[in-house]
C-alpha cells in the first residue's frame, strides 16, 4: 500500500552536485511514475535504485530544459537495458518533436513504442486512470505553458465487520453490494443499514507536485486537504521582486498556499543556487504553515494510510 | 604553461552515480576547451571547479547520447550564467539542428552567438589554430561517423643562450631572427651559426582523444610519438566479439595502438558499465603497453613540458 515520493532533484535551473534539476519517482500501490526530468534524472534513478524499467508513465511539468533534458538520456538507456514495453508521456506538445528529432539521431533507434500524449491547460484535467489511482493536471502560472500533477488513491471498497457478517450468515455473493456501501435485506425481508455492516476504508491519499509557478490561489480548491503538498520554491523573502519577474514563488508564498488549501505537509523544491543553506527558506515558509520539509535530493516522503473513525 | 586534461566521465552509454558519460577538459596554455558533453557534464564541471565561461570552444565527437546530450544544459547554464562571447560547437552537422530545436523552446532565447563548425571525416583536418596550437580531427571507426582530435603546440622559438649573445653584443633588433632559428652575422661580415646562439626549445607537447571506434591501426600515423593518447576501452578481451559488433575497441587493443603509436602514456575510458572494477582492463591494456592509467572521472592528466638535450 505505499504511496511514496522520491526526489531526485531539488535544484532549480542552474544544477549542483549536490542538488540536481528537477526530477521526482513516485511509487504509488506499486505503479511507478516519474515527474519531470531534469539532466542527469536516470543518473539519480540509479543512485536511488528505483529500476527505470518499472517505469510505464513520465510527466513534463513544462519545457524549461531543468524539467525535461534528462529525457533523452532516460530513453536511450531504457532501450539499451531492452526495454520492450511502451513508455507514456505526457508533457507540452513540442516535447514530442525534440523526442522524435533525438531518436532520429539514434542509428538503431528504438524497440519500443512512446506514446506522447500533450498536456492541456483548461483546468482540472484526468490525464490517467486506473482502478485505485487517478492523475490530473492543472495549469500553473509561468512563463511557458505550465501543469501541476494531482496524484490521488480513489475511494476504496468498505470493510466488512467479518463478526456480524457471519453471525447474520450473510452470503458471500451479496458483499460485493456491501462492500460498495449499500443495505442489505436479508432473506427475512429485513432491512440491516450498511452502517452496521461495514467500516469506514481509508482515507483516499493524494500528492500534489507545483512545478514552477508564480504564486497561484486559483490551484487552492485542486489540492484541498490533500496529504502532501510539493510547491517549488526557487527564492526566500528577499528574493521575492525576482520570483514575481521571473514566475516563480518564494518559500512564504508556497506557505501560505499550503495553508489555504489545508494540507497535511507542505515540501519545498527548486532552490536557486544562490542559496547554499535554505534553513531561512525552510523557517520563512513555516511562519506560514508549520508542517514544512526541504525536498532534498534522495529524501523519501512516504504518505501513510490512516484509518477514518 | 598548462597543458592538462580533466577526466568528467569515464562510462560509456549507461552512465553511473561514479561514470558519468564522456566528457573531458582541457586548459592548454590558458586556453579552455571541452571535449565530449555526456548527460550532466555540467554538473561535473561544477564540482570539479572548472569555469563554463572560460570554455569557448567544444568538440563532439559522434552524436551518440553519451557524448553529447549534456550540450544543451551547459548552453542553457551558460546564458543563465550571462555568457556574451561566441560559442564555436565542432561536431556532426546535424548536432546544429538539434541544438537549434533546443534554443526554439528557450521562452526568452540566448544572448550569445553559437558558431557550428561541422566536422568532416577525410583524414587529418585542421579545426582550430593560434599562434601556439593546432587542433585536428580524424575519422574513427564507429557505427556513426565519428572523429578523434589531436591538440598540438606548436614548436616555441628558439631560447637564447643570454650570456653568449651579450658577449657578442647582438642588438636587441636581431633576437627574433634568431630566435626563430636563423644564422647571425655581425656588424664584421662574421656569420655565427644558431646553434651557437640559441638551445632547442621544449618539445611541443600534444594530446589525442580517440572517441568510440573499433580498433582503427590508421590512426596510428596521427598520434605517433603524441604525449598522451586517451583510448576509448569499453570492454576487456572477454568482450571482445560484442566489441567487433558495436565498432568499440577492448582495452588490449587500445594498448596495441597505444605501442605502435610509441606514444608517452596511454589513459583508458568509455568503460562498459559490466565493469565494477576496472583492473582486469587496465592490466589486459598493460600487457600491450606498460605505461596505462585508468581515466576515471574526476583524475587531471597534466603533460609536463620537457626540455630537449
Amino acid at each position: 500500500m505505499t504511496f511514496s515520493i522520491t526526489i531526485l532533484g531539488s535544484s532549480s535551473a542552474l544544477p549542483t552536485p549536490s542538488r540536481f534539476s528537477t526530477a521526482q519517482a513516485l511509487n504509488v500501490l506499486e505503479r511507478f511514475f516519474l515527474i519531470d526530468c531534469g539532466e542527469g534524472t536516470q543518473i539519480q534513478l540509479n543512485k536511488y535504485k528505483i529500476r527505470t524499467a518499472r517505469i510505464n508513465h513520465i510527466f513534463i511539468s513544462h519545457l524549461h530544459g531543468d524539467h525535461f533534458l534528462g529525457i533523452f538520456g532516460l530513453i536511450s538507456s531504457m532501450n539499451l537495458l531492452g526495454r520492450k514495453l511502451p513508455l507514456c508521456i505526457h508533457g507540452p506538445f513540442k516535447l514530442k518533436d525534440l523526442i522524435n528529432a533525438f531518436i532520429s539521431t539514434m542509428d538503431r533507434g528504438i524497440n519500443f513504442e512512446i506514446i506522447f500524449e500533450p498536456l492541456h491547460y483548461n483546468g482540472l484535467e484526468l490525464i490517467y486512470e486506473d482502478e485505485k489511482l487517478t492523475i490530473e493536471s492543472f495549469p500553473l502560472r509561468h512563463r511557458v505553458p505550465t501543469c501541476g500533477f494531482l496524484f490521488r488513491e480513489k475511494t476504496r471498497l468498505r470493510n466488512l465487520k467479518g463478526k456480524v457478517i457471519k453471525e447474520l450468515n450473510i452470503p458471500i455473493k451479496s458483499l460485493q453490494s456491501i462492500k460498495e456501501g449499500n443495505d442489505y435485506t436479508d432473506v427475512d425481508g429485513r432491512l440491516i443499514n450498511n452502517k452496521q455492516l461495514t467500516i469506514d476504508p481509508p482515507k483516499p491519499r493524494a500528492y500534489a507536485f507545483v512545478s514552477d509557478t508564480a504564486k497561484n490561489p486559483t490551484i487552492v480548491p485542486y489540492i484541498n486537504n490533500i496529504d502532501l503538498l510539493y510547491h517549488e520554491a526557487t527564492y526566500a523573502d528577499e528574493g521575492k521582486k525576482r520570483a514575481k519577474e521571473t514566475g516563480h514563488s518564494t518559500a512564504r508564498q508556497a506557505g501560505e498556499i499550503a495553508k489555504k488549501a489545508g494540507v497535511g505537509k507542505l515540501i519545498l523544491g527548486h532552490f536557486s543556487n544562490r542559496y547554499k543553506n535554505l534553513d531561512l527558506l525552510q523557517k520563512e515558509a513555516q511562519e506560514e504553515f508549520k508542517n514544512t520539509e526541504l525536498a532534498l535530493d534522495g529524501k523519501v516522503f512516504d504518505i501513510e494510510i490512516i484509518g477514518v473513525k
